[in-house]
């Protein structure tokens, strides 16, 4: 086998595997959370703690993308890959952050439906990444990608219910504003999953 | 004839037209909605509708640059020019969201005036892109971006005194909350509009 | 004294240090205000007037870029710089466009604690961007770029804080709304800090 890549430079592929496991790991927590399986602030602590550590991932990533001549694809992908990758968990970080700040102690169901998607997409986007070692995976990767548009389409309508269903039965103009903002919290997160199945495609159309 | 571009790579221009003119279209589209000449939920069906199309048209952009060894100009330019066209429609389209989102059954005047703004500069982003076809062209470019960035400007302004007023006079904090929401889409969507004007006079300078 | 980059193209560097300098300059203004030093009105018209000027900037560095065939560092890095640095002062503008627009005639004293926060992280950036010219400075530099990212975790625990209180002691719906969007603005644009520091250490990444 003479893969173009995998001999010379596993590096970058072990950083993004590392980082979309961290990514998923941080979706199953807030779902975890969300379900009431277990208390707010432990699962928001371990959220912050896989933040910190995706974060130390991005820093590496990018240290490499500079010190290194010969990278697996173009550089810019790189950069864009691993930020986009970054962006996800930072978006379930703020949406579990507010958590705390707005000192919610009854989750609503609508963000059970929106964490359900989440997972599902940063799944499919841990699958993609992995996939991406070989880059005559195309037909395998593009399915995922496909798969990750569909399931931001799905959050969205999951907002979208939630926001009206916000404005007609909340009473409590406090609780509106806040749930909002996590509501829209975590469809960024899905929405981020959507920008990296974009990096990706384009990866795959480049050297199919 | 061996132009580098026209003959052989008209696809990008056609593309790019193509976005501009969906685009257009659904600057029109809202306002002819923001006028009350249509029914709302026509209106924002049909802005979905070009939603999609634009969606389609900057997908085949992007495959378009993964499969072309010589393109137009950098890939990079257009990569950030088809991005922020149809960053433009995803800002209209999502106004136009919130109208059915929270049912809203009443256009304001301020809608009227942004979107009349809107609905000017993307008409200047439109024939800016055509012009592109000749970069001989340059000071005509130039001076749509320039209209554009007034135009942008004028925006800033009816939206400041729209929240002005949503501040002052709406007694509904659930109202005032919404069209905060509708009014900064329609800001966004001519800020985009900046945006295309700002990496088209890149590319000018570049081939000036 | 040969140094790379000093005597063939100052030009980038100068217009960086100006922009810098303007940054810090609208930071120190708006904490001037945010102490009650000065007239509110008197501080934003002050704070715009610099806007415009780092906007002129940011197009003479971009105008440069196009027309410059040896840049002193990866162009794109250039592009990203003098954008990073322009985003600062647009945050401080929007916020203070904020106490115009809502009518603010009292200051909170989370404001005061946000814009000290941001006023050094401010001075960082205009410290590493000077420091950039001889990019020996390399360890200063880093130094540097760690300090803003502790200013950027501070301010988002005065936000944090600043919100708490907000939801809990703001009887007032609507200035609850004001300033929760007054002191995001802050915050951005001290994340705008920490992302000029991402950009320069990149660059000196590249260099090392």
């Amino acid at each position: 086998m003479f893969s173009r890549f995998l001999p010379k430079e596993p590096r970058f592929f072990d950083l993004f595997d590392h980082q979309a496991t961290v990514v998923v790991e941080s979706a199953e927590t807030f779902l975890h959370l969300a379900k009431g399986l277990s208390p707010i602030s432990d699962s928001v602590e371990k959220i912050k703690r896989l933040e910190s550590q995706a974060d130390e991932l991005t820093r590496q990533c990018i240290e490499a993308l500079h010190k290194t001549f010969i990278t697996p694809f173009e550089r810019d992908d790189i950069y864009h890959l691993t930020s986009h990758l970054d962006d996800i968990i930072d978006s379930i970080d703020a949406a579990a952050d507010c958590l705390l700040v707005y000192k919610i102690s009854e989750i609503t169901s609508f963000t059970k439906d929106l964490a359900e998607v989440l997972l599902n997409a940063t799944i499919e986007v841990s699958e993609a990444v992995e996939a991406m070692r070989d880059l005559g995976n195309g037909e395998i990767i593009r399915k995922r990608c496909k798969k990750i548009n569909q399931l931001e389409n799905e959050a969205d309508v999951v907002l979208r219910n939630a926001l009206v269903n916000l404005f007609e039965e909340e009473g409590d103009i406090r609780l509106l504003i806040k749930w909002k903002e996590i509501y829209e919290h975590l469809e960024n997160a899905t929405d981020n999953c959507d920008n990296v199945a974009n990096v990706i495609e384009g990866i795959i159309l480049e050297y199919a």
